[in-house]
């Protein structure tokens, strides 16, 4: 893969309107999620730590029972690249059964 | 848990249609699942997966790739019982990602 | 399951020596672990997430990549609990990959 | 990826001695395995789960219970490839907990 670089605060502001219920936090991108039960939260989490590791780009996982909360930050760009909106749109598409 | 009964072919039967998808095979609930990748197919076994252990109640899997098929039965009843209906309603739930 | 109870300072504190790895952070027991990669990571958490949902007791789960941070409390409890003592357990058990 | 090759019966053969555990079975290397319970063997399918969408390269999977049977063919090579025999080797790796 090529290297990723940082998205300058406008681009990522721009951007933010392709992946709904992202916000930037703390210089990453945030979502917090809220699951029926654990069950569906934890499946969840499994499917998207698949398309992860398939991009070798990997989440910071927040998880207590049907809670999630992901932050996304490219360290190699020392910022927010476009791996991380790629992974934040994966997310939204596997996370139907989520509410919040 | 109280011991569970193996339910009769009249009842099988009359209460399938609870389970939509689901059939009779070799004495055996099964049903056939085809999600959109692996990535959904395996995220829905570890939410299955979840069910199972807290019921103490486990199906028999197949998968490859994107294709996943389910075998209940209740080796302790020997034939088919009312928790198989319970597992099998429970992945119809948590399967909506799947087609076929 | 009947009402777990809080375990007292002098009770936890006694107990730690039965979970090498853990100590108390901020009333819960906590656990931070480092996996060869994110594949024995999130394997790890896979099967701990089983555990919890038998015991119907749930981790306070954060993941980045190969480390895994493990928080356990008894929030019914308003403390720790032998819940927390069991779960810390099994967890032992099941990150022989871990290191640290 | 570049195209996986069939390799020969021979080759085959040759490399069996790299991957303890499994044989040729109906056109492809099988292994079975047993865990000490479902929560390992599930554990260990996660993290070859992991390890398979990396690769692009996705195993036959059969579970019930603490029971895993283990299929590897490279169906656009029509036969076993070096991608079974690397997927192979990482099961072996990551199933230190099985037996048998």
């Amino acid at each position: 893969m090529s290297e990723p670089k940082a998205l300058t605060g406008q681009e990522v502001e721009a951007r933010l309107a392709e992946i709904p219920g992202w916000r930037v936090h703390d210089g990453r991108l945030r979502r917090e999620l809220k699951f029926p039960s654990f069950v569906e939260a934890f499946g969840f989490l499994t499917s998207l730590a698949l398309v992860a590791e398939r991009m070798n780009h990997h989440p910071e996982i927040y998880n207590v029972y049907n809670r999630v909360t992901l932050d996304l930050v490219t360290h190699d760009a020392n910022g927010i690249s476009k791996l991380d909106f790629e992974l934040a749109a994966a997310a939204n598409k596997l996370s139907s059964a989520a509410s919040g």
